[in-house]
């Protein structure tokens, strides 16, 4: 190729808007194309309003070009889970080592600062309102339909989709004869509704802001994150169909029993929950596996349209980002060279694609069932003293997998099997709950993990 | 419903046609739908050619609808696999008990004997070259396209996708908003060609043709069954991409020293293989998973369409028209209450389906590597022997699948696991390959088959 070639980006999510910035950056001419109208316009946020939990994953691809800092200033850090059971009573557990946290940020804030960031290179146009309609793999040109209902013709020379779990880029290449892309989009029993607490008299925070809040039900669960302006963006997961369900609390007295019986302690907090319960509807949780993410050297998937999970470890978002910066080196070391470059990121990518919707699909476990388990709550002290002994030995899963960017998702989840082996039998110690502090736990933890991990 | 609703089955392969049979023999009209011209005509089939093994499921179906005689005149029963080794020595393996046996049929054969049965119900109207372009889930209103390429609606009560493993009516299905259909097209690394041992001079077989010939090659295989003209059909199984593969065998002396390396004893009989394996493209083999298998009580997936599955286990057609044999006895259990049909078909057979796709991908092993090995045969020895000494208490799996339609596949797959178990423990008898006739053997195996069995 004798210049940069041209790319297309489809959607401007999050992942799609960071994208676009770490290419132009790179001197590539960029179209970022959106189905939804500009919301620092219209004023109404389209897209998924779930707080997000940005890790170090994702502040790793923010720092690598140069805008962290100003995503910081809108984030909250959250050093620890904070567990309600049904009496009220709290458990805390801290995520990491000192200091480690993860942070607040609502959807829509992030994604209008990465646009705006994105508008101020040159080299970025971005078209809201634009709807990909068909593309053509042979010429690799995409229709789009605009707001006006006018047909737009778009040549490229690369195409990537970053459309979210439902990308249409995907279902296009889906289509396309002799390819054979093996898919999977599974939908998962359990599904959430939205529900909000809002700022106290003078606009403070009516629960710890350092925190995220978990009341785990075990088959079911609320959790709250909080904003920068005093509220609290709570999420309720439960299944959708079976004997306690969104399906099953049809009429407002078994709605309102629900919240009192269970989450008694957020019923002063809670912004008619009872009422917002009953207006929205459930929205699904989905998993998505895709291969190849790659066709003709040309289109790629990114985000969630390569690897939709489901939201229990907080990666979606982290891990769509990391795709970027992966990609953005492979551009560097790959001189420009697209084939290699998309070659490269697909080898490197889908196996930790794969690793990180198995985790976040275990975690959903580990929140509402495990969360508030005394012996789950030793396991992670125990592992938190190990850390502390011999940090080149034991990294805890929840870490290796937030905190640790250097490590890949996938040997996150081969190591982390064998720690759970190893912390079975830590557990299966006699009295472990009265002698958990003692050498001799360490010492036969440091036998087994030395020889095992090492 | 005052009438009997009437009924659109879009795919007339054996499964389609069954149907089609079965329901009209209940009194409803039917309108079966098939994209391709009729075969019978042309005299071109463009269906898969590949040969098919009808087992007990698939006779059990045939015989509900009193055509199972008919369709063995023209099947040739096979009794025993003959494993061929790289040196030419043969190995038999008996299917099951005395005078079991699974039935060759070619697929345009009983095919083609299917719609003609279908077609002499008056209420079977059969469209040749229509191809569903568009279904309306509203109104249940499908929109064909002919061979004239005029457009045809045809408004229906029930529509069945009875179209295969890439099923029209499933991928219109996948587009509905707001039904969360689960859905899973795997492709295998292992994809196939097709190549012909001809009838000898005097138009006699040229191998055993009561027997399935396999050549097992561990990562790859050819197989043949033969055909009532003297011929056998023969599939060559390997992996598309790879280090011995189609992908890396490109030039015909390759090819040659491909075929005489590793199926020596089969090239005197072969015509032209290598210019066959030449000229012809490897097709894919996939996996298919779907859930739910129907959608607003009117359109519902069979056969393939719902569950399409590996070769290996010859249970393909055999599990469709077991489908169509447990529809029809509930359509005749629940007196035409469609929507409880439906329900209760989908619940049946979803679970059953599932398992048979599991057991089919695993016995790619089986055929490939085990079958040639003298542990493995052994072990089905020990298994036939107990079979005999306690019918009650063991059926081996390979049996349950293809001998006993009063197995649910997903009851086989599990007590399938625990005879694997027990096996592993005979297997691992001090000498048992010297002992293995005495009756302390089948003590043992009692001991562990009534305990964990009965």
């Amino acid at each position: 190729m004798s210049a940069k070639p041209n790319i297309a980006i489809n959607g401007a999510g999050p992942v799609g808007a960071l994208l676009a910035l770490m290419l132009a950056k790179r001197g590539y001419a960029i179209d970022l194309f959106e189905s939804r109208p500009d919301s620092r316009q219209t004023n109404i946020y389209q897209g998924k309003s779930i707080n997000l939990a940005l890790s170090d994953r994702g502040w790793k691809a923010l720092n690598a070009v140069g805008i962290d800092q100003e995503i910081r200033d809108n984030a909250i850090p959250m050093y620890r889970r904070v567990m309600h059971d049904l009496a009220g009573n709290l458990t805390t557990q801290p995520y990491g080592q000192e200091g480690q946290a993860i942070w607040s940020v609502s959807r829509s804030g992030i994604n209008e600062q990465l646009i705006t960031l994105a508008e101020q290179q040159d080299k970025v146009r971005v078209h809201f309102s634009h709807r990909l309609t068909q593309y053509n793999f042979d010429n690799n040109t995409a229709l789009y339909l605009n707001d006006a209902n006018q047909q737009i013709n778009h040549q490229t020379d690369i195409m990537f989709g970053a459309d979210g779990a439902f990308s249409k880029v995907r279902r296009l290449m889906q289509e396309l004869p002799k390819q054979r892309i093996s898919y999977s989009l599974q939908y998962m029993p359990t599904s959430y509704i939205e529900l909000s607490i809002p700022a106290g008299e003078n606009g403070e925070h009516q629960l710890d802001k350092n925190a995220l809040h978990i009341w785990p039900r075990k088959d079911f669960m609320l959790i709250a994150l909080s904003n920068p302006d005093g509220s609290f963006t709570c999420t309720l997961f439960m299944d959708l169909e079976g004997p306690l369900s969104f399906s099953s609390l049809q009429d407002k007295s078994q709605v309102s029993d629900f919240f009192h019986q269970y989450f008694a302690d957020a019923m002063g907090l809670l912004e008619n929950p009872v009422e917002q319960f009953m207006a929205k509807a459930a929205a699904p949780l989905c998993l998505v596996h895709i291969y190849p993410w790659v066709v003709n050297d040309a289109v790629a998937l990114i985000g969630d349209a390569a690897h939709a999970m489901v939201p229990f470890y907080g990666q979606g978002m982290n891990c769509g980002f990391e795709d970027c910066r992966v990609l953005a080196e492979l551009v560097d070391q790959y001189e420009d060279n697209w084939p290699e470059i998309l070659a490269a990121y697909q080898l490197e990518r889908k196996e930790n694609g794969d690793a990180i919707i198995e985790l976040a699909k275990r975690n959903f476990t580990e929140m509402s069932d495990k969360a508030g388990d005394a012996n789950f709550l030793l396991r992670k002290k125990i592992e938190a003293e190990f850390q502390r002994r011999h940090p080149e030995l034991w990294v805890p899963l929840y870490s290796m997998v937030t905190f640790s960017p250097d490590i890949p998702y996938k040997t996150a989840l081969s190591v982390g099997d064998i720690q759970n082996d190893i912390m079975d039998q830590i557990m299966a110690m006699p009295n472990i709950h009265e002698c958990w502090q003692d050498d001799g736990v360490y010492r036969h933890l440091f036998a087994l993990a030395n020889q095992r991990l090492s």
